[in-house]
């Protein structure tokens, strides 16, 4: 079950062009195209005929024709033409979905058209327009359930042990000060350490040759967006206050992600990482390509959903949740929550 | 589900010698193979002592013996001795299943034995033992339900959108002058296009550079028979009478398709060209083997057969139906509404 | 359904070391390891917080520690230390195995480790420790389930039809005098051939060039241990008695499996051959590696597995049964009921 009535992220601008473009989400085979004025569009990717994906047939004009009896479709998804009969069956209708392109990035709505807000849409990722900030970008398919990827967005303790190579230490699970905050639909977690030894990345991107006081803010918007600021300076400073925990401080860098389920047991992760502009900014995009971050994250979600699909299998255990509850789960717990609701909520009917 | 009280190709001549050949039809595990004196054989593939399929044995004279403990089993079916012991239990015996040899195709009955009538198979094959026309043949395993062929070979306007390389183009969707006709357990479609511009295969094989009539004339005997009667002259000619459009009049050719269930995702399909042999014969086959045709249409059958199981999987959707008709569906529909009423009256012990 | 309350072979000595290892064994997930003192540890290889495979994690001394949040185990399977926090949640606590190492061989006890008593443990493996014998030892995973092998252990005369170029031939199948004795939870099958053509092996290993009397005597301890002793002399001595069948007598070797479950279709062969140590051990050895026996069977087990898989989705069989018995199965059938009382009396709470 996913909460539908919610933007997802569903493309990078770049993916999509003049081709008939597969892809699944939600569970729902949708085929992207741009229109000749180079709008994105989304329609249903089954034929009303005779289910052939319409990703196999043509894009012709603004029309997209059916590659196996040449049945026509125009963006709204209404069908328009049947070769070889004057008249078109009134009910021959794909589904279509609002889509929305910014900053770079194709969000859909996969609910009720009625409902499709486009301020919804989180600012997360506007930094990746503004030319005082770099920034790296990529869809990684991931083979998990969603909700393994909330946990380790919502609980960034895991870096000590997952990234000690990289951005975690020993301290960032053991001396962070850490805050959870829930309010409406939104989740903030805050990770505060003073006075701590730098991780490698720390030292080798940051410039640090004594301790440090370091934080991660996460903001999670349910469904499916994530923003983790991460920010760092000298620990002579003494204890970072709340104003400079907001920034980045002497050095940092924010990770923007769109979470979007395509199955139930395989996600995508479209990520974005956003770095300060400096002097030396080719340096610094060459040593944040290098590091295996995703890639150590994607290892372990990926052995979670195996490990959680063999004991479904054999019937010991039916749901992908935690089974004993440490301190570190309060955020993501608060996460995992606020989608129970809103999928109540939209079983329900209600908003 | 399938017809069983029926003949159905199962394999090509040349495919079955004095070797052990395991294949699945229509779910069931059986094994072919000749007998001494060249006359094809087929029984059950499961040993019923402990289920290892003979095909993993051998065939010592007209005797299979299976390759796990020796026991030996005679054409009829009947175990006739297990090693170690000196009787045979009587209920140890093997189905076997009737056969018929005619013009390279082997054709099996999967019912009941006694209703096996060799007249109920058609002629179509025929005319690949007649010295006037030449022949192409093989069969093509396909990972789709035999419905998915079934609904293709009725509905030949989809060469219009398949096939427009080579024998389709926009006038064979748009201007055929199509008629349906069911009789008894018989379909037949006429689709006939007067005063059209050639497909490209019409030109380089018909030789034509003006203006054709052109005719398709598939015959259906269900459930598993297809008999396609290509024809075509000068527009010159004016309307084919319906005499002419039961030949092929200035050039044409047939094609003949045993389409057998292998099990309810996955179909052989067992084919057959003809056409009238002439001087420039071997030129004419190469480019009937050059043509991409049957490949084009597994494409498509493969992609709708995994949009269908997707669709079906997710509990939107359990049947391979068609969801909205269109007029060029009338043949496939008469089609399917006789399997559905061999599959009823064999499920209530009818003929 | 296996017998749980038992002792199973779980590995070679020389697979386990300071590395975390994964192993299925009845269709539990467990981490082998050994600690510093070079004990063997087993554990449940699925983190109590998140599910994370412990065998995605490190090795800290004796301490295993999870990958993902660095929660911290003993060797008892209790977790003593969740980074981040001062206590430890009283339930967080891993299943450990008990284990015994001897001959070369790990053991696993998987049900109530109250009842995991280590004289329960065959000594078929002993004489990999006797100067006097050489060995040769192995891990085959196969793609069925065990009792599969059970059938084919327990019934020798398939090495006529399933190894004749090497230990079979046509008399163990035909001129066999075969006793079953079942006594408490042990099967033992014997199976005598008198003055009889030898097979391939005999000639090669045992020099014979005249006419043999064999033995192959099977024990079966349930649920995982076989020994089957085989042994031979020159037809020249006579009847052989029942003592001489207790040894090898002038040719012989012994082969000792443990038959291990990881899952419902698929089994771990733990194999080993053992044969008098002689002047030409290397040669014999040479010969005995070169044998495809254990292969041969292999092709059988998955076979066989394939076709009663087939058969059970396909709704017309549901269990790994026998359909029609022959005399030869005495022995399995009493393997089979035994396991059978065993599963019955672990449901109903009873040793």
């Amino acid at each position: 079950m996913f909460v539908k009535n919610a933007w997802y992220v569903c493309a990078m601008s770049e993916e999509i062009g003049r081709r008939l473009t597969p892809r699944t989400i939600l569970d729902a085979p949708i085929v992207l195209y741009r229109t000749q004025d180079g709008r994105p569009a989304a329609l249903e990717d089954r034929c009303v005929h005779r289910r052939l994906p319409l990703s196999k047939g043509r894009l012709v004009g603004d029309i997209v024709q059916c590659g196996y009896h040449g049945l026509e479709y125009e963006v709204s998804g209404r069908c328009v033409r049947v070769p070889g009969q004057t008249t078109v069956p009134p009910t021959a209708c794909l589904k279509s979905y609002p889509l929305v392109e910014r900053h770079g990035w194709i969000f859909i709505w996969m609910g009720d058209p009625a409902r499709a807000v486009q301020e919804a849409i989180p600012e997360f990722f506007k930094l990746a327009d503004d030319p005082a900030w770099c920034v790296l970008r990529g869809i990684l398919p991931i083979k998990c359930n969603h909700l393994l990827i909330l946990d380790n967005l919502l609980d960034l303790s895991h870096l000590a042990y997952v990234h000690p190579s990289t951005i975690g230490n020993t301290p960032v699970a053991e001396n962070a000060l850490v805050g959870t905050k829930a309010s409406g639909d939104r989740v903030r977690v805050t990770r505060v350490m003073t006075d701590v030894v730098p991780a490698q990345a720390y030292i080798d991107l940051g410039g640090y040759n004594g301790n440090i006081n370091r934080w991660q803010i996460t903001e999670y918007v349910p469904p499916g967006f994530y923003l983790i600021n991460n920010g760092s300076e000298s620990a002579s400073r003494g204890t970072p206050t709340p104003e400079r925990i907001e920034g980045q401080s002497e050095w940092g860098f924010q990770v923007h992600h769109g979470i979007t389920p395509e199955t139930a047991s395989t996600t995508f992760q479209f990520w974005q990482i956003v770095f300060p502009r400096r002097a030396q900014a080719a340096e610094d995009r060459a040593r944040f390509e290098k590091m295996p971050v995703l890639i150590e994250d994607l290892v372990v979600y990926e052995a979670q959903q195996r490990a959680i699909e063999c004991l479904s299998e054999r019937g010991r255990e039916g749901a992908v949740n935690p089974v004993i509850a440490i301190e570190a789960d309060a955020g993501l717990t608060h996460g995992r929550r606020i989608l129970e609701r809103m999928l109540r909520e939209e079983a329900n009917g209600g908003a």
